[in-house]
């Protein structure tokens, strides 16, 4: 993994942090930093439970091999991750089983129905993500599709069929868990929910995938080592959290998140919690976008190029995608596309990607922080989460913001259990 | 289709612009303002061409019929209607055929290989969707699946297969589609593409998907007959026109546009490029964003709760859902969900909505404009749309700048072409 900051700001801006840099590294391994009660996932790439993780590989295989569909039911940290992951690593049209079906996010009956009709005379598994048992709009879809299956398989198999990821002792679903004898996981106390893709969480959705979460964790492991020195001269993490202070303090408050891929557009989607959660708190932080070229350049590059100066890019890219295909040629060439007959399709793309930096920084004026990954790969992958996590953390603490709590999520929660009629 | 701004902003403010509204309605009108060679859409809704659309019917109806895949191969204004119309209205697991596939939108390599293999066995229609046949994206997709369809159904059949929505009289495409012998459908020459989905670029998809376009056109005739009068004590395009210069006078940079619903995702999509192409010039413009709720509130709520206050939401939301689901009841009550045993989801949905827009105007400060919608049809689209392109056109021009010419998505395009050696 790369980054490469020339096209958006200089270097002795960005070396100039490295003291306060230095302090907030020691206060995160030494735990003092704030939210210090949810630091678990530092360490996590070596400190995972062993056991659960032979666990996850054995029940991933079984639903690779058993399900034709397998539905994720969480929300936001309890589905994000897992999606990312998936979609990143097996693409928008895999071809294979099992297919996976991201429900309990959301409240739409439209969706709900359409799914129930989807899954009808197909094997299905479930995987029930939830710390409490209590969110809404998990435990609303969980209640549908449990009773589905159970009427469908009866509860003898419907036990085989379900797996929890809950807290280990306490809580709702770890009640119900235990009771109806379904497989339990382990969300572990002190990682937070868009920390958790290493955890069961994600990493049941991913092996069921037919995912090397082997690899997955490996990558995590290389970079943690990689990141352990705080230098600024060669730890890309704290490049990437100091550039994002440097940006909002030069008036930039949206920072775009770019990919070139459609497959990578949910990890635009996950990383925009990372952020937005972790940074959005006491009326600060950079809002978080983002967008999926070639695609948009066709609806927001308008906006991004001659718009309001209020942006700058994060661009990520794979060196090598997951399969190329070469242009074909076509005598009559009518088309007039000839010019790139025998060239590589994903070629092309990097031209689009290189013209379309020039355009938004030399002519647009838009910083650009470009990121790149060798491949789509577990191993890459979990390089990548495990970076945008420390940068992340050293980002919001040099803001002076607890990285680690989401108290407005509260809100309309408390407001909704109100009209709902909840005790 | 009603517009609530009491939660946004005082009634006063909006009228004090009536004067100006006035003056840019009357600009419109009479062909005066700004990009007035690009206003083709304005009084579409009763100009189109009544054969042409008997022929979208006809054409509709035979991909509806014979097509298990219907390729539609655009980009930017090219496909976001479609899209959005078809997902708005389908869902997102429609179950019926045709399947849609959006493509020659983007340069992956891994996405065009995907498709290849999941169309395989299927009965496949095309439609190619490009004024000038010159856009890359579209071109390159377009070359492999035209030899595919040709390969495998041999050149007659692919005649039939491949339907062309192009200019009438001159490009490339145009010149292909004469000599292929492709049946051809028009995009006018005044109305740009984000302007576009009630012309044979929307409407041969939106057709084929077993959609009725009869209704669609009755609704944006009459969005355009309740928009005639500029007063702004009733003309709710204009009225959402001018509260949003009145938020980025107060300095809010970012419009958040919610849904309720994961099918209407699209939507927000298409109003990205509407709202992002049509104002973000000179460097001006409010740069538009969007998140579906319930879903993102466990991702971007925490932002827009509590970080910076940057932004205001514009929220869309359905009076009636497609489908409704009763909760059922469950004698265990393991989950503790029995509080909601016999209530609709989308009465849950609804809750969520109202608690949400509580917390985040009351408490969080951030205005919310509510923009709410009878139904899913096809009527309602329809009416939906003309309400965005005329609050557009009126909001944009309201802030000096053209609301239908976007001279920044050359300049990629320009660093593109050198890149891949095109003369």
């Amino acid at each position: 993994m790369k980054l490469d900051y020339s096209k958006a700001l200089l270097k002795e801006d960005v070396l100039s942090y490295q003291e306060r840099v230095n302090e907030v590294h020691q206060s995160i391994f030494d735990g003092t930093c704030a939210g210090n009660d949810f630091i678990g996932w530092v360490r996590w790439p070596f400190d995972y439970d062993k056991e659960e993780f032979a666990r996850i590989k054995e029940v991933g295989r079984e639903i690779h091999e058993n399900a034709d569909v397998l539905l994720v039911c969480g929300i936001g940290g309890s589905y994000l991750g897992a999606r990312s992951a998936i979609e990143m690593m097996k693409g928008l049209y895999p071809g294979d089983k099992p297919e996976i079906i991201y429900t309990g996010n959301g409240l739409s009956s439209t969706y709900l129905n359409q799914i129930l009709k989807h899954i009808e005379g197909k094997s299905v598994y479930l995987n029930v993500i939830s710390k409490s048992g209590t969110t809404t709009e998990t435990s609303v879809a969980f209640r549908i599709f449990e009773q589905y299956i159970e009427k469908k398989y009866g509860r003898e198999e419907a036990r085989k069929r379900i797996i929890a990821t809950t807290d280990k002792a306490r809580g709702t679903l770890k009640n119900l868990a235990d009771r109806k004898g379904y497989r339990e996981f382990v969300i572990p106390d002190d990682i937070g929910g868009r920390y958790s893709v290493f955890t069961a969480v994600g990493l049941i959705p991913i092996a069921a995938a037919g995912i090397d979460i082997d690899e997955l964790m490996s990558g995590c492991r290389q970079a943690y080592e990689d990141f352990q020195d705080p230098d600024l001269k060669k730890n890309i993490a704290y490049q990437y959290a100091v550039i994002r202070r440097i940006k909002e303090n030069e008036g930039k408050n949206v920072e775009l998140f770019v990919t070139y891929e459609p497959s990578m557009t949910m990890i635009a989607e996950w990383w925009k919690q990372l952020f937005g959660e972790s940074e959005g708190k006491e009326g600060k932080g950079i809002f978080p976008a983002s967008v999926t070229f070639t695609t948009d350049l066709h609806s927001m590059g308008q906006f991004i190029q001659e718009g309001t100066k209020c942006l700058y890019e994060t661009v990520l890219t794979l060196d090598n995608p997951m399969s190329d295909i070469v242009f074909p040629a076509d005598p009559d060439n009518l088309d007039n596309m000839n010019y790139l007959s025998g060239k590589s399709v994903d070629w092309v793309n990097k031209m689009a990607c290189q013209g379309t930096i020039a355009a938004h920084v030399d002519t647009g004026k838009v910083g650009n922080i470009l990121v790149s990954l060798p491949d789509n790969g577990p191993f890459s992958y979990g390089y990548m989460i495990y970076f945008f996590f420390r940068a992340c953390a050293m980002s919001v603490l040099l803001l002076g913001v607890n990285p680690f709590n989401q108290p407005g999520v509260e809100v309309y929660k408390k407001n909704m259990f109100k009209l709902l009629g909840k005790e």
